[in-house]
């Protein structure tokens, strides 16, 4: 397996929402030759066993499965820790966890391997470590937790399953092979055993690569090209949007790190897809096909929240989600979005248990998160379509310097 | 898209258990061309958007989803028809039900599409049709039943739910990108409504194409390369072994077809993981990284049961899988194993709900199935680290010639 770090052509749709894009930022792709053929197969197009040679290094300043373009399989797992386990018991976790998860994302056997993984490239594997509220009240961590970890407020139209919410601790993993995935949550499920239980788990999934002709934005179960307007990661002012800002005193071991907040929400598809597709595409302000916004142009055509129709009606409706969403209805509130959907069989009501594993990234939630979905609750039209079924916020340190552990300045000092 | 169905080379690993591997019977690549790159690529490998690209024909003699190589997702979903529909409602359900898969598996979409997988090639997408026994009766079939469709005998330490067994109606879902299986299962689920109801839906997995260097034989979740010794397509008699035999009558419809046995076994890994490697070697028969039988050779050398060690004990031990489950044990009983993991999550006890979605295609499930599984629950090392959690059996009619739809000769004469 080859890796390099090297920076190569980068559009903002292959960055993020594409599952079939090459090149990203922090990623190493294992071979990056052109590949010849018709119709599904272009000169950028990596040959095919680059899906498992492709690595992202655990080490850096801030976690992997922030920026990584998202790939096509996820877990998302949350922990709680046992009775009696405290503050040395989980540093002793954490450094257990950061050393099976540098081992396997650079395509190596953790140690007490079981061979789920043997034979397979590390496919793009990300492994993102994050701290519940919970946590530091049971590790006596109290003083240092950050004040941007707020309680999550309910919404209008919470249906929350509180067995499915919350958690001391998260992982969130990314593959683009489902095997690699697995293995990795079994592998850290193990590691936890004596001190941390697995409180959920969710799987879910983005297309997988190469399904496209090109890299494309993924869909997501509504239909919808879903990941767009995403901040750019190389845009100015991306960092301070998503990444805490850096700080000395009792909160810097935060510096690089970011908050999640994730929620698991169900489609109601029944109902959506009983609308028409113009009426769909009234409820998100762009066009289910091509993406492109209402008021014209093409996907990544910069939104116009003024343009109006011939007929005086604005082009993008009053509720439509992506101007009740807009950084421009919320104060400039941004966050980056960057899910996975779950298809989980037939609920009693005979409905797909079917939706969003919606995670969102920012510095501060409550200016981030918090502030649009307030937002969305009252006055989005796509609110109708969703229930939002369960909720957790993390803390997510920094990335771990080499030699050393995530949440390790937490923990030791 | 290209699609073309000349055969290429095939060794017995890539067609089956290997879910990297480029050709196969009844597949169509988009583009074959030779890739170049180090380490992970190499000359037969085809390129990344190959895999959107990949075709397999709905129509033929046989379903497809039988001898096509497992692909990375698959669905089951099983179906039960509603109070008071009949033979007619039901042949108007295959009809629909054909007409959409044979659109999705080329890549179109269907009628009253979601587009859920607007731009996704087909990804090597089979869809596979079986009925249930209870079928027949609400039918009024009963005497078109075969006799080959018998009733699952019950087998020791069977723990069977009822209600993620059985089915009127099932279908078997593949697909090498994630989200074409999930908008497939959808539309079919969607085309059934009014008619049949989903009885239940199971979510599986096997590698993604190009995790690996090469095609490969995949592994399973206790880390086994599984499907190695599977019979192989082209060999005298396989289609004796796994297809029903041609005839004339009342069960003509069933020429072309084959009856398949879906099992859903967990696996105890808690328990499986505390065995040495060396241990988990003697419960199977092989070896356990390159999976060569403990005979003696590499994976593809064929196993010798007679093989002593210097020690004289037996290479393949008494109890051994592939000893107790062999055709020689088995009065020459074969059958076809081509199967998902799955991996949904904690259970109550915090162990994994994890293990195989067992699926095995043969010519007569009494002859088949049923006498390897009687042998296996008295003798198998491997059955106490298994629990069978739910079981079915599906008479799979051949396949629709063009023009016509799956099961329309039992339905319509
Ligand atoms: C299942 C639930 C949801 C669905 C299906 C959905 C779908 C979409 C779609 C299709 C777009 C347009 C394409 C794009 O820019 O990505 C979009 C944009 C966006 N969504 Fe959502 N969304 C959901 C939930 C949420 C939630 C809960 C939030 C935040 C609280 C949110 C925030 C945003 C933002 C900020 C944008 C970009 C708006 C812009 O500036 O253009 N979405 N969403
Ligand atoms: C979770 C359950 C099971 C696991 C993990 C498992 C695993 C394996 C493995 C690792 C092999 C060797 C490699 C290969 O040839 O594929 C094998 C072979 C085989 N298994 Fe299983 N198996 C399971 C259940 C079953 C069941 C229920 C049956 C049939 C009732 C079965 C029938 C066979 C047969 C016929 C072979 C080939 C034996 C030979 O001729 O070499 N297996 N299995």
């Amino acid at each position: 397996m080859e890796e390099s770090t090297e920076g190569r052509g980068i559009s903002r749709r292959c960055l993020l929402g594409a599952a079939g894009g090459a090149g990203a930022a922090g990623m190493a792709a294992g071979g990056l030759a052109g590949a010849a053929g018709r119709g599904w197969a272009g000169d950028d197009v990596p040959p095919l066993a680059a899906v498992g040679g492709t690595s992202v290094p655990f080490h850096g300043r801030h976690q992997v499965g922030i920026t990584t373009p998202p790939q096509a399989y996820g877990h998302l797992v949350a922990f709680d820790l046992r009775p009696g386990a405290g503050r040395a018991a989980a540093a002793g976790l954490m450094r257990r966890w950061s050393a099976a998860a540098e081992a396997m994302t650079a395509g190596r056997p953790p140690a007490g391997d079981d061979q789920i993984a043997l034979d397979a490239g590390p496919s793009s594997l990300t492994v993102t470590f994050g701290f519940g509220r919970s946590f530091f009240a049971k590790t006596d961590l109290g003083d240092r937790m950050p004040a941007a970890l707020v309680p999550m407020p309910p919404f209008p139209g919470d249906a929350l399953d509180h067995f499915r919410s919350g958690g001391d601790l998260w992982i969130q993993i990314g593959a683009d092979d489902p095997l690699v995935a697995v293995h990795a949550t079994r592998i850290l499920h193990k590691a936890a055993s004596g001190t941390a239980a697995m409180r959920w788990q969710m799987n879910g999934f983005n297309r997988a690569r190469g399904a496209t002709d090109r890299p494309r934005t993924v869909r997501n179960l509504m239909g919808q090209l879903d990941g767009t307007n995403n901040p750019h990661p190389f845009a100015p002012g991306f960092d301070a949007e998503i990444f805490a800002a850096d700080t000395t005193g009792p909160h810097a071991w935060m510096n690089g790190g970011s908050y999640a907040v994730v929620r698991r929400i169900r489609m109601l598809l029944d109902t959506w897809e009983k609308l028409p597709v113009d009426r769909q595409e009234q409820v998100i302000g762009r066009r289910k096909d091509t993406g492109a916004p209402l008021s014209g142009g093409t996907e990544t055509t910069p939104v116009n929240l003024a343009a109006v129709r011939p007929d005086g009606a604005l082009a993008i409706p009053g509720d439509a989600h992506i101007r009740v969403a807009a950084p421009a209805s919320n104060g400039g509130a941004t966050l980056l979005r960057r899910g996975f959907s779950y298809y989980d069989g037939p609920r009693p009501d005979g409905a797909p248990d079917a939706g969003l594993l919606f995670i969102a990234w920012q510095a501060d939630p409550t200016t981030g998160f918090i502030q649009v979905q307030r937002k969305l609750a009252g006055a989005d039209g796509l609110t109708r379509f969703l229930r939002h079924e369960s909720s957790a916020i993390f803390a997510v340190p920094g990335g771990a310097a080499s030699g050393s552990y995530v949440g390790q300045a937490l923990l030791e000092s």
